[in-house]
């Protein structure tokens, strides 16, 4: 028995107290040295290795429901094996933080200087966005990766991970906290755990607490995650990506693209969904190609120009151009020149990662201006879209929103800007009026 | 009489079909050399003084009905002034218009560059964001302003202006596009205007289609549209500036800078609206501080301790911490030390712009480390928040939102970036699995 009345606390309160803790804590994360944050998170590694058994304790828990639920049809097989844990992939999960905490810096870096007058100069500096939602699924490894990313940069972070999975965050996040408070550098309210499932909603409405929602998992996910919020989003529903096979392009390499593109992974949001071949290529170029595909177990449809050249092709329809297949199917198109193509790719894609493949350097010029995806490549496989490919470091995820971070995003999509001013009593009075002081605006170095 | 039943069409169909129009433009509008759209711009405000007298003439019936609603005390006197147009105001609106297309460009600037491998090559490279809405109030030099904004970055853009100045604001935009459609480079649909009033709401739901929306007017205004709508808001509801004064801070500097925040533009969102005060200083700095305010005319609100230093202090109350005043009213405060200033700026501000004024370097980094705002100033009056002084050129408006343009914002807000990767026929199977190539991610020179 309690000598006070016990509260009935709401789960809105709860979750804005945390939200407001976190907060807190990144005000004293955005004012520790690089080398402070370097050392906490690779600490967190070893605070990992430490806490072996209680996490592998604690996931054997989440293990046996998820067995249970899968036996009973309420969970799919692959979603169980992602959530299994033992001690050589918590191994993995401490090396991949190390990793993190090795790459470089991304904060206090002035990206512009300009000395306004004499005594007076002025800096657009890296600073940490603050607070940071993840939103995930049943994946243990994806904790310890954004709480690596995140103090890395700086900021804070409330993790919500995914029912099947709460017992193994509980005890990854409660052993980093243990070892947050027993280094006494940064409170363990930078890093936080909701697990409530009415958290969730609660969580993508504090704006005024949260400064970027980061959701990782299916697109249902990261879709219902943006229709609930006013708070930007990091993430992309989908990946709808485009091969578009020009008149000139060589036939080898144009089969041999499609073929990566699609098979190295189909389960990648970067493996290509639809295919367009130009209307010249099309009668050489098309059977050599469904042939390969076929011949990997590729099913495909087409359009009726499609079906014309190669026998047996079932018609694509109107849903099969704006699909993520995610597996061994394909939609192929007849376009009659790269500006269809180009407008086919805006109209129908997701803005993600599409591809030319062509000798003719205009065409090229033209698909990678011209189309308003996250990333346009020539001649070269849309797989190559991310962020370890891209030599960003570990990759927080790819966006394909239009602005802050776009396509594959390391550390510096957690991190925004400041205008630093250091002046010597300067007033805005004396550059006006009849006889104004002129500004100086000279550009300094960076460096 | 006509012959085919004439169609319904709502609003919301016409705006969507403005909207689309736009975004087909601004792929075009993507491909545009950079001295083609400099030409455009300069063209465009050629055109303006073309059109001087029709122009005038629509600014008329604005100005006459503006007049009466004055009269009828429908609308504040402010708004019937910025309203007027004449011809010298029309030059003005033109030079501007010159002077953003002599901007540097914007576009096509190569901000990172790796070698993935041999001949596989990654550029991370900016781009037009692709169509803003720009949602203003009764100043027809909005228009123009924005129009060669958008128009110099490669941007479609649709305009929707207040109801006071629609006439004027349709002269304008036909004028401007009757010129696009005669020099045939550019769709006149890349200038969209829309005014009935229902299109507001219409035009803040395309998120498919309007991929940024710049509010510019009241706090009322932004606030109204940041409610409206999921697309990003570049823009600032409000400016609730701080000036710190430390313990070290020297008088005639502090009391200076305090002056100059106040009085040199009330009006401004970067006037200062409440001055912090270290306790250790109040005593000497407060008495001279307020007496000279007052000697000015401001009007002051304080804390209890401020009472007990300034004879004669109206206590403030809650509100008045969070107010922007806009006038010459001001909120003084005594804090502890330079954390409790920092602490009382992050609670109470509103991420605009903060400044302290101290002798003490440590004090100086911490305030502007640990502030969370999109300008941290030292010894320097927070006036000079501004994109002119910092040296930007035209300025598009102030962000306080934490992602992508933050604090003073220049042509560089109306571009985001892409990845363009250019191959020549490389497949990611290659780098995968027991023999993979490794990937060489040296970094290229941008220049």
């Amino acid at each position: 028995m309690t000598t006070h009345a016990s509260v009935e606390r709401t789960t809105a309160d709860a979750v804005r107290d945390v939200a407001r803790a976190a907060k807190d804590a990144s005000r004293t994360l955005a004012a520790l040295s690089s080398d402070a944050r370097r050392e906490t998170v690779h600490d967190l590694a070893d605070a990992l290795i430490d806490a072996r058994d209680g996490i592998l304790a604690a996931n054997a828990h989440d293990v046996h429901d998820a067995r249970a639920a899968v036996a009973a049809g309420a969970l799919g097989a692959g979603t169980l094996q992602r959530l299994v844990l033992d001690a050589r992939k918590l191994d993995e999960m401490a090396a991949q933080m190390r990793a993190v905490a090795a790459q470089d810096e991304p904060v206090g870096r002035v990206r512009e200087r300009t000395l306004l007058d004499d005594g007076l100069e002025l800096r657009r500096v890296t600073c940490p966005i603050g607070v940071v939602a993840a939103v995930f699924e049943a994946r243990p490894d994806a904790v310890t990766q954004i709480v690596a990313l995140t103090l890395r940069s700086a900021n804070a972070v409330v993790l919500k991970p995914g029912r099947e999975v709460r017992r193994t965050a509980r005890a990854l996040v409660d052993a980093l906290r243990a070892r947050l408070a027993r280094r006494g550098v940064l409170p363990p309210d930078a890093v936080a755990m909701v697990d409530d499932r009415a958290a969730v909603d609660v969580l993508l409405g504090l704006d005024d607490l949260i400064d970027l929602v980061v959701p990782r998992g299916s697109q249902a996910l990261v879709r219902t995650v943006m229709a609930r919020t006013r708070i930007p989003v990091l993430g992309h529903a989908e990946g709808v990506c485009h091969v578009y096979l020009d008149a000139s392009a060589d036939a080898a390499m144009a089969i041999g693209l499609v073929l990566d593109a699609k098979l190295q992974y189909p389960a990648a949001c970067n493996a290509v969904e639809v295919v367009l071949v130009h209307r010249a290529a099309a009668p050489a170029l098309l059977p050599p190609l469904v042939a390969a595909l076929r011949a990997h177990g590729v099913a495909m449809t087409g359009c009726a120009r499609v079906a014309s050249i190669v026998p047996g092709t079932t018609l694509a329809g109107a849903a099969d151009w704006r699909t993520e297949w995610g597996d061994l199917r394909l939609t192929i198109g007849i376009v009659d020149d790269v500006d269809a193509a180009i407008a086919h790719v805006n109209a129908h894609g997701s803005h993600h990662t599409d591809a030319i493949v062509t000798a003719d350097a205009d065409a090229a010029e033209r698909f990678l201006t011209r189309v308003d995806s996250a990333c346009v490549f020539h001649n070269a496989s849309t797989r190559f879209a991310d962020g370890h490919r891209f030599g960003l470091g570990a990759e927080l995820g790819i966006g394909t929103g239009k602005l802050h971070a776009r396509g594959p995003v390391g550390l510096d999509g957690l991190v925004t800007y400041k205008w630093e001013l250091r002046g010597s009593g300067q007033q805005v009075a004396s550059y006006v009026g009849a006889d104004a002081r002129p500004f100086r605006h000279a550009r300094l170095p960076t460096t």
